[in-house]
């Protein structure tokens, strides 16, 4: 089955690249250079193996061969979904002010702030028009919203900046809409695309929504706890934006109110210091287990991920997904 | 017909409204926050006026119900160019680092750039959303493409940020994209809302291509000689942020050596000394006729404007797009 994912990516991002591609230099530059953000391709890989897993094909017809399941829809949903992705990169990197993605430059690093958020832009729009090259509506509209959601999301954190005192909830609303809404609706899209069952399109909805919440809370202690050079993106931003994560907000929670005080002002400290993370707040957040806590926290959540997942019948692709949820909670970049 | 297309924008501003209400308190906060650009609306009202003004009822129908002409297409089109538009004031707001927006302040002046950034894009992916209801793919692939072409005028011109010797062919380049682009597919859009035979659409379309280019040039002027309190914006913005404008370029080309070199000192100076425009800057550019020039290519484009409505049945709706093209010309603010 992996020899099928890998086709249809190198078709996913053929796509990606034709729409990208522009005669106006200034433009094509910039193109090329987030292209090299592309990493492991998360996104349409969801697509891909949710269109496979919710084929109406496994009980029927478990021989077919698999190739013939993944449409150009497939394709075009899993590109958009990636360009999508890209450009919260581009326009986060403004917000965190980053200098490091993928090992390279970011583009405001690059080329300023400005450049960053009209290129931002110009990646939205080009997967809004890519979308709309479908036939139908549906992945358009389905699309705009998880956008919307996602915008939202980074909108309430802001909102909450340097609350750290927020009830888990909160952190919960924000981490749905900022991250695993898009993820969402990218297996949401592969099922549709491969017009399943309603109930199946649904269990893959829920199923990325754990793994995205997952992936964001691993995110949160690996900007904690990872090294530069590992993780390949500047470490330590969490705290130097005040954005609360769930290590720190468990941290406050459990926290003595003398304890906690230290805590909120070493935490304050990062983001005027600019000194990066402080080694005596990381010893404190581990002394009250809260790294560990998060870890817990995402590992229920991958077990709510699988269980999704039963509702499916059982195949390959099916366990494909189990896998990629597992390696979710594995990750250290 | 001021009554039809006065009750059919109050239908737009209804649908723009119910789309950007949002049960999430920060976000409903900047959405109602930026309503308030909402000024001439002129985008929505060239998608109801071009819908008008290409419907075939003309000559074959003169006396028909004008309100009858116009379908919810018309109105969600109308309210998608709007939302783009103001999605675009919300990021140039952050580009130019401007304060003051109608009167108002800037979101990145009032939340910060990061939230001004995310509401852009909340704006934009709402604007998809919202053209994703239509029944067919066509607007939305329209707007897809214009937002591509906005954000790269927008690239090329900070791409030749400073370069007031650029040939005016790439000074056309940037505002056929930044700004002409989205007014000319609002034009185009309200036609084929209207089925109207291909030539029509194509014939609104370049019509909206020139007004859209004129504007820009106005905009140019007012922003070297329009006054803080009149214009209800920040001017003076685009030297600062050494953007090239059309009297400038003029200028720099129609000046010897020796003139050129100081006119592009003090132009480098208001860059760089945040004090605004120069009033010998002014004078000098006055002094070789370049804002006249302007005004002349400005006038021009008007004509040319006029001449593809020719190509329509004559109507009350062609009328009132003859008028829109000249208070171009004519506005202040």
């Amino acid at each position: 089955m992996l020899g099928v994912v890998g086709e249809a990516l190198s078709q996913v991002v053929a796509i990606f690249d034709r729409q990208l591609a522009s005669p106006i230099d200034p433009v094509q530059q910039l193109c090329s250079h987030v292209e090299r953000y592309r990493g492991k391709m998360l996104r349409p890989t969801l697509v891909l193996v949710s269109g496979l897993a919710a084929a109406p094909a496994w009980d029927t017809a478990p021989d077919i061969d698999l190739s013939s399941l993944l449409t150009r829809d497939h394709f075009v949903v899993a590109a958009v979904c990636e360009m999508v992705h890209m450009a919260t990169l581009v326009h986060d990197d403004v917000l965190d002010e980053a200098e490091i993605r993928r090992r390279g430059k970011t583009v405001n690093n690059l080329r300023g702030n400005e450049a960053a958020v009209m290129l931002g832009d110009y990646l939205l729009a080009s997967a809004y028009q890519l979308c709309a090259t479908l036939a139908t509506p549906a992945p358009a509209a389905a699309i705009g919203r998880a956008s919307m959601t996602t915008a939202a999301g980074e909108l309430v954190q802001l909102h909450h900046r340097g609350d750290l005192a927020m009830p888990e909830s909160t952190y919960f609303d924000i981490i749905t809409g900022k991250t695993a809404e898009l993820i969402a609706t990218a297996c949401q899209l592969g099922a549709l695309a491969s017009s399943a069952p309603a109930p199946s399109v649904e269990a893959l909805r829920q199923f990325g929504l754990s793994i995205g919440q997952a992936f964001q809370i691993q995110d949160d202690i690996l900007d904690l706890t990872g090294r530069e050079d590992v993780v390949g993106k500047s470490v330590g931003k969490d705290l130097e934006k005040a954005k609360p994560t769930l290590p720190l907000i468990h941290h406050i929670r459990v926290s003595s109110v003398v304890e906690r005080d230290r805590s909120l002002a070493l935490a304050a400290a990062v983001g005027t210091s600019g000194q990066g993370m402080s080694r005596e707040l990381l010893a404190r957040i581990e002394s009250t287990g809260s790294v560990n806590y998060a870890r817990d926290t995402a590992r229920k959540l991958i077990a709510r991920a699988h269980q999704s997942l039963q509702t499916l019948e059982p195949s390959p692709a099916r366990d494909a997904l189990d896998t990629i949820a597992d390696a979710v909670l594995d990750r250290a970049v």
